[in-house]
């Protein structure tokens, strides 16, 4: 049992119901918008779609867990009907490849040159999602610290595909449309940042309910910005595409 | 525990009901009128959706929230399982800056114009909000009037924003749309104005059940008027916009 304090436990509600909506606004948003790109830009946006629509089940699941794993403000997080985890993974295993497609769809490459990049950039993913599971639920520093290392090593993988791979077919893009996708990239890695960062509280002595808070709360922001902000600079970059490419400017 | 009078909690309860409702109405009205007017005016539409959306939603988890914390007529305010104010907070938060969009969307001016106005009525949108929720939560007069005031600061600016330099593009804009345009305005502050004036029940002796009966009321039909009216106002902007650039009137 985990005793936060009324505040706390406020505050992680909220979150919650605040990611919640804004993944399902966004997937509506996406999806209504189809028609203000050009039919080679829409995969990209019903990918983003896809995205804030598993993430929002997710937070859905999320937040019913916290009620329901909660007694008063004392919060349940292990044995049965302990607060689950869990689902913030499912998410990612599912969400991180899926947001990795989503970048190579929108920069419309080549089909080689696309298929390419999509076969090195989601096992990578997939397998950087897997390898973190194991250290975020073990209580031993060695097996964290292993399996954070671990795990690390696909992240570097992607980071190179994305930073030096495809930064080459950027030269390619029209005027805008690269410093854009720049931003993007940032976005991504300062995002994936605070992911690692939760992981390692526990290593660096915020311990308890602090850990517990820091820890949803960090989660849901870099989720929300991962997701939900990284969708709307898709739907941007498409836009400015489409544009460039000579479709009426619909606003 | 408030002791709510029979008709104050009914009264409650069914102003929630109709709050609710109103916006999923709202959101699927102006879903599927997209085509009733020219598609650089259909973003402002989209926008107005998801701003009944995501208060559709807050609705419902208050109009829940209301009753799981009720005994018959008594309401919980305070611990575990208390009626959640946040959840209006944390609705304001992201429609609020979304109201604005909307406003600078439907106008269609040029991308450099638009841009300007967006980077400044958001952040200060965001800022009004998340400056007023320390003064409404805390039960200290001296906290109330600070934040208040310091809340009040960006509203302001956002009225010099939309008076002064919103006022500019007005007078390039078809006939009768400026009129509109106006009262649009005056909707919203008319509107906004509703929030402080239940924030400062405390601070003129206005308590107890009367408080937070005002209050809730109050703020749903403030709701209410900003967005739903709001967002059937800025249709009705669109398609005098769109009969004024040639589109046949289909009713």
């Amino acid at each position: 049992m985990l005793e936060l304090s009324s505040n706390q436990w406020q505050l992680i509600y909220n979150t919650f119901s605040f990611g919640l909506i804004s993944m399902l606004a966004c997937t509506v948003y996406t999806l209504v918008s189809q028609s203000r790109v050009l039919p080679k830009y829409r995969n990209a946006l019903v990918l983003s779609s896809m995205v804030t629509f598993i993430a929002g089940y997710h937070y859905i699941r999320i937040f019913d867990s916290f009620k329901g794993s909660s007694d008063g403000f004392k919060v349940m997080t292990t044995g049965a009907g302990s607060f689950n985890e869990a689902y913030r993974y499912v998410d990612w295993l599912l969400t991180v490849p899926l947001l990795l497609v989503e970048v190579v769809a929108v920069l419309a490459l080549a089909k080689a040159a696309s298929s390419s990049l999509i076969t090195r950039l989601v096992p990578a993913a997939a397998a950087m999602i897997a390898l973190g599971y194991p250290g975020e639920v073990s209580a031993d520093d060695g097996t964290k610290i292993l399996f954070g290392v671990l795990s690390t090593i696909p992240f570097l993988y992607i980071l190179y595909v994305l930073f030096v791979e495809l930064g080459k077919s950027l030269e390619r893009q029209p005027e805008g449309v690269a410093a854009t996708i720049s931003r993007l990239r940032l976005l991504l890695i300062a995002t994936w940042g605070v992911y690692p960062i939760s992981y390692l509280f526990p290593l660096l002595n915020i311990t308890g309910t602090d850990s517990f808070m820091y820890r949803q709360v960090g989660y849901t922001i870099a989720d929300v910005l991962a997701k939900c902000v990284f969708g709307l600079t898709i739907m941007k970059i498409a836009r400015m595409k489409s544009a460039a490419e000579g479709m009426a400017d619909s606003h």
